[in-house]
C-alpha cells in the first residue's frame, strides 16, 4: 500500500513537470511529435502484434466474451488505422493559444481570454487499443500530459503502444517522456490513491461501465468528467407521413449498426406517437426482429405487435447494451419529452418528424448532450462530428458535453494588459 | 433530520421544474423579468431597510467585526445600486441560444453546438446583500433556476430581497416563482443533505472561506465550481527602469484599495527581481507602511528595508486577507514563476515590466486564472472585465476560470439535423 502511495505521487509529480514542458511547446512542435508517434507505431508493428497476442491469449484463457476479445485484437489494418488516427489529430487546428474573446475596456485595459492546456489528465478506459493512442494524441495536441489507466485485458498491448509513444517523445526531447505515462499496475488498490493526487492531476476522465464511474466519483478529490454509456431514445412523431422508409431505416441503423448493439449511442427505446404507431410500429418491430432484436413493448405496443415481450417499469430505465429495444406508445410529443428527460441518460435522443415546429421544440426541450433530428443516434461520435477523434462522450453538463475532442481538453486564461492601471 | 431531508428534496424538485420553464422563455421575456425585479427592489426599499436593520442589530449584538457589519448594511444608495446591477445584467447580450459552432459535414449532416442553460444552480455565499440579487439575476439571465444559501448574518435581508424577486416573477408567471428559492434555514445539518440532490441540482458554487468550500467538496455528489480566495502575487521584473511611479502606485493599489485588504484579488506577496529590489524595494515598502501595511520580508528584503518583520516559510503560502504583505527578493523571473506556481492559488498574478519578452513569458507560464501585465491585481473582477456582474471568481480550471458571468452559467448542446441519415 505504501509502495502504491509513493508510486502514484511520483506518477503525478512527473506528469505535472512534463505538462509544464508540453504546455510551452509551439503548435508546430506538438504536431511534429504526433507525426513521430504515428511513424513509431507503424514501425513498431511487429512488437505491437507480439504484445497483443499475449493479451489475446490471456483473454481467451480467461474465457472473456468473444465480442470483447474481438475488440482487443490488433492486426495490420488496425495498427495502420491507429497511426492514421494520430496523424489526423496532428493535422487539426491547434486549440492552444486561440483567443476566445478579446476587447479593450473603456479605461484602456486590454483584455484577452485565451485557450490554454488544462495540465494533467488521468484517463480510465477499457479494451480497445486505439483508445490509448487516440487519448495520448489528443492530450499532446492540446498541450497536456496524460496518465493512462487501461483495462487489465489490454495491459501488454497498452504497454507496447506507450513504448512506441515514448520513443517518439524521446527523439524530440528526453524531458517530454513523462507527458504520457501508463499506470504500471492493474491492482485496484491503487485507484483510490491516485484519485487523491489533486495537487498534480487536474482532471479525471473515466470511460467505462457505470460501476467504474461511480467508484471514481466516490473516491476522487480531483474534478471528474463522467462518460456514462447512454439510454438513448428515438421519438417517432405524428407528422411522419411519407417517411416510412426513413423511420424504418433509422430505427434499424440506430439499434443494429454496431455489432451486438453494445455501444453508448445505440438506441435503447422507441417512443411512437399513437398516430404514428398505427402506421409504423408493426413494420419497425418486424424489421428489428428480423435483425435479431428482442422487443419489449408496453400494452399498446403489444396490441399492434403481439410478438413483443411485456415491458416492465424497469425497462424504461434500462440500457440494454444488447440487441434488445423497449417500445412504447405515447399520446403526445409532450409525453415523449417528459419520458426522455425522466428516464433517459441525457446522452443522445432523436426525433423523426416532418414538422419543423416539433423538431424545434424537441431540440429545445430535450435535456441531452446531443439531439438528432431525422438522423440515427449512432452519429453521436467525435469522428462523425468532425473532431478528428474523441477521448469520450461527456454525459456531464459542465466543461464539456457530448463528444470531447482536443479543444475540450483546454481551459482558459485571462490576460489583462495595462499601462500602470490602478483600480479606482 | 428527516424534515430537512424532505425539505431539500422539495427544494430541488421545485427548482428543477421551474428551471424547465425558465429555459424555454424568450430572451426578451427573461430581460423583462429582470427589469421587473429591479423595479420591485426599488419599490421595496422600506421593507428592505427594515429587514436589514434587524440583521445589523443582531450582528452588532453578536459583536461581529465592524468591517463585516459595514458590508452587511443597506442604505438608499446601496439599494439603488442593487437595482441598477440587475438592470445592467438585463441589458447584456443574451447567452442562451448562441451558436458556438455550426457546420455541414461532408455527408450533409448539419451540426450545431448551441449554448443552453445548465439547469439548477446551488449557490453558497456570505454577507454582502447585493450578491443575492446579482446571483439571481445572472441565473435568470442565463435561463437557470437558483437555490440561494446565504450567510446567517444576512438572513432577514436576503429573505426580503427574495420576496421582491418573487413579486416580480409572480407578476410575469406564477409558475416561475420557484426559479429563485432561498434556503429557509441556516442550520448546518441541512448542508450535507442538499449536496446529495444530484438528480435535481446540476452545479454547486460555494463562495466563501476555505473551510466552507472544503466541506462542500467533501460532501457533494453534485459537481462543484470552487471559488477560493486568492494568494495573489506581483513580480517586479528587472526591466522596470523609468517605471518607479507605476510600480509604487500599483503595489499600493493592489494591497490597499479595498478597505482592510481583505478581498480575493488583493496582492499578498511581492517578488522583486534583485536588480529591481535595489532601486525600488525600499520605496515600495515605505509607501505600503505609510498606508498601515505590515511588511513580512525575507533576509534580502530586510537588508534593504530593515523595518520588515522576518518572514517564515509559512508566510509564502498564506493569504493574509489583511493589511499585511510578504516581500521576497528573487534572482530571476524563472524563480518568480516557480514560486508563484508552487505557492500561489492560481487566482491572479501580475508582472510589472517594460520587457515584452518577460511579459509574454510570464503570461504563458504562470498557471493562473488571470495574469496582469502592468496593472493592479484588483482588476480581476467580473464588472471590470465587462461581464456586468459576477457570481464569483472560479479558481477551478474546468468549465469556468476567473470571473464568472452569465455566459459561464450555460452549457452546450449538439443539435444534429439530417434527412434520414443512417451511419455506415
Amino acid at each position: 500500500m505504501s509502495d502504491f502511495q509513493s508510486y502514484v505521487e511520483r506518477l503525478g509529480r512527473r506528469a505535472r513537470e512534463a505538462s509544464r514542458r508540453v504546455a510551452v511547446l509551439s503548435g508546430q512542435a506538438r504536431r511534429e511529435i504526433l507525426r513521430r508517434i504515428a511513424d513509431s507505431i507503424r514501425q513498431g508493428r511487429g512488437e505491437l502484434l507480439e504484445a497483443n497476442a499475449k493479451d489475446v491469449q490471456s483473454a481467451e484463457q480467461a474465457k472473456l466474451p468473444v465480442a470483447m476479445v474481438e475488440r482487443l485484437k490488433l492486426n495490420d489494418k488496425r495498427i495502420a488505422a491507429m497511426a492514421d488516427g494520430v496523424e489526423q489529430i496532428a493535422a487539426q487546428v491547434d486549440p492552444v493559444g486561440q483567443v476566445i474573446e478579446g476587447y479593450i475596456r473603456p479605461n484602456g485595459l486590454r483584455i484577452q481570454k485565451v485557450r490554454v492546456p488544462i495540465g494533467v489528465v488521468l484517463f480510465f478506459y477499457e479494451s480497445r487499443p486505439n483508445v490509448t493512442s487516440d487519448a495520448a494524441a489528443l492530450c499532446l495536441k492540446s498541450g497536456n500530459a496524460i496518465i493512462l489507466r487501461g483495462g487489465k485485458e489490454a495491459f501488454e498491448t497498452n504497454r507496447a503502444i506507450v513504448r512506441m509513444i515514448h520513443q517518439a517523445l524521446k527523439s524530440a526531447d528526453e524531458g517530454l517522456v513523462d507527458a504520457v505515462q501508463l499506470v504500471e499496475s492493474t491492482d485496484r488498490a491503487l485507484v483510490p490513491l491516485i484519485l487523491k493526487q489533486d495537487r498534480t492531476i487536474d482532471l479525471v476522465i473515466p470511460r467505462g461501465g457505470e460501476s467504474l464511474i461511480r467508484a471514481v466519483v466516490a473516491d476522487s478529490t480531483i474534478p471528474v468528467l463522467k462518460h456514462f454509456t447512454g439510454n438513448c431514445h428515438i421519438y417517432i412523431d405524428r407528422d411522419t407521413r411519407g417517411m416510412e422508409q426513413q423511420v424504418r431505416q433509422i430505427c434499424v441503423n440506430a439499434k443494429t449498426s454496431y455489432p451486438g448493439g453494445g455501444v453508448c449511442n445505440a438506441v435503447e427505446h422507441l417512443l411512437f406517437h399513437r398516430e404514428a404507431a398505427e402506421r409504423l410500429l408493426k413494420n419497425v418491430c418486424e424489421d428489428l426482429a428480423a435483425k435479431g432484436v428482442e422487443i419489449h413493448g408496453d400494452e399498446r405496443t403489444r396490441v399492434l405487435y403481439p410478438d413483443a415481450r411485456a415491458a416492465t417499469d424497469e425497462d424504461w430505465d434500462t440500457e440494454y447494451l444488447a440487441l434488445v429495444v423497449g417500445v412504447k406508445v405515447v399520446d403526445s410529443m409532450e409525453e415523449a419529452i417528459g419520458h426522455i428527460n425522466e428516464h433517459g441518460s441525457h446522452h443522445t435522443d432523436a426525433i423523426l418528424t416532418d414538422s419543423k415546429r416539433s423538431a424545434d421544440e424537441f431540440a429545445q426541450r430535450v435535456d441531452s448532450a446531443s439531439v438528432m433530428i431525422n438522423a440515427s443516434t449512432r452519429f453521436a461520435d467525435g469522428g462523425e462530428y468532425g473532431l478528428g477523434a474523441e477521448i469520450g462522450i461527456s454525459t456531464d453538463k459542465l466543461h464539456a458535453r457530448g463528444p470531447m475532442g482536443a479543444t475540450d481538453l483546454t481551459t482558459s486564461k485571462w490576460i489583462v494588459t495595462g499601462e500602470g492601471h490602478c483600480r479606482g
